[in-house]
């Protein structure tokens, strides 16, 4: 009955692809004790029997058994992990405006939200700015593919370009007709802005941006259309921080 | 009954993930189009009668309309395109033993391989080498996120160990213990080893490389796992190119 209960919730959740229930669901053994070690509030985590004492940071009491054939209409993923748990979404920390930060202006696709968050964890971005129609984090391919990151990487989504207009920190945006990176000398504080991967950063945007930088390309036919929006940002804090 | 023929020829195709029958398929009219522009000899393609006249590059002989729902049996994407198109995959250059190359120890999965290919695009790569199990490049997958960088990247799958023993250029592979790459000089000759997703470069192609370097991490914490294969392969190519 409470499986249903929370299966239910669970298809709400799928279906307004919003946070609107302060849920989120994690998938796999190793994922779901990523985010029990961070201290995150269980709500509830359903085991294969075969997996049970594979989480021993879970509070017994909100722990459930279930048969392989549940799982499997619980999972969002096309091969099931031995459990699936639901957490509540954290409270956000108030962002500090200092230091160096990425804004996402309408980045859509989950795989690439994914990777951005893995990739400011590396580079000890402790900020990551959301347009509100950027992909949401707690989607669960985006949970999947950043693991722990997710613990460690502050993500508010806020309007941006209010916040933009509101910070003192040199706004950085890639245009083609921007200044060489290579020959860029960077900030130490300072805010990326990475744009939607078909539209690149908005004209309401671009206004804001107060320097206009570029990635060189080298092939010597110039055909390449873009980069994809996460190898930019890749190269981008890379160069930040070298 | 020609459908049928095809259709056989891409499910033994797809079955066998190898490139044993000499084609390939592309789907999407910007995808075809990039592939006919590179000269590509055209083995069959299917549109449906809307998208007729979007090919003007295609010989009339070999365009057949089909329905919606012939696309949609034909198709490997979720939402279909409005053609398919049966391409002759090229014969091969040799690889000339100079300038920058990348090569690719087991990368296993089509998204990484897709976003290596645009990015050797991006950076002037023209040889990307591939050992034997590495994905291979003419999946639908790799196929579809590549675009037109497949057409201007030349890819060899080879017995990698065997080709990196033979060349006389320096090779660069990364690894926990190595030297911090924003302090190393790079040459413009080299080869860059990138490992597979989840074990990195093996042991096998571990012995030859000749110069170790690593992507330093700057969170605090130092908790991420790893960068993922792509991102990485972005950072080194950028600093190999700056």
């Amino acid at each position: 009955l409470f499986l249903k209960k929370i299966k239910g919730k669970l298809f709400v959740w799928l279906q307004k692809t919003k946070r609107s229930c302060g849920l989120f669901v994690a998938e796999g053994v190793k994922v779901i004790n990523e985010f029990l070690e961070a201290s995150l509030q269980l709500h509830h985590l359903f085991t294969l029997n075969t997996a049970q004492e594979l989480f021993p940071n879970a509070d017994p009491l909100k722990k459930t058994t279930i048969s392989s054939n549940e799982l499997e209409q619980l999972s969002f993923l096309t091969t099931p992990q031995k459990a699936i748990a639901v957490f509540e979404i954290p409270q956000l920390n108030k962002i500090s405006n200092q230091g160096l930060q990425v804004a996402l202006d309408n980045v859509s696709d989950p795989g690439n939200l994914g990777t951005i968050i893995r990739l400011c964890d590396w580079f000890g971005i402790e900020h990551l700015i959301c347009s509100e129609n950027t992909v949401d984090c707690y989607n669960p391919k985006v949970v999947q593919a950043t693991m722990g990151s997710l613990t460690r990487v502050q993500i508010t989504y806020t309007p941006l370009k209010k916040y933009l207009k509101e910070t003192q920190l040199p706004i950085f945006g890639t245009f083609m007709e921007g200044k060489n990176i290579y020959k860029t000398r960077f900030p130490e504080e300072g805010i990326i802005i990475m744009g939607n991967e078909a539209n690149g950063i908005s004209h309401e945007i671009t206004t804001v941006v107060t320097h206009k930088i570029s990635i060189p390309r080298f092939g010597k036919l110039q055909q390449t259309e873009s980069l994809n929006v996460a190898t930019a940002t890749a190269i981008l804090l890379s160069e930040f921080n070298r």
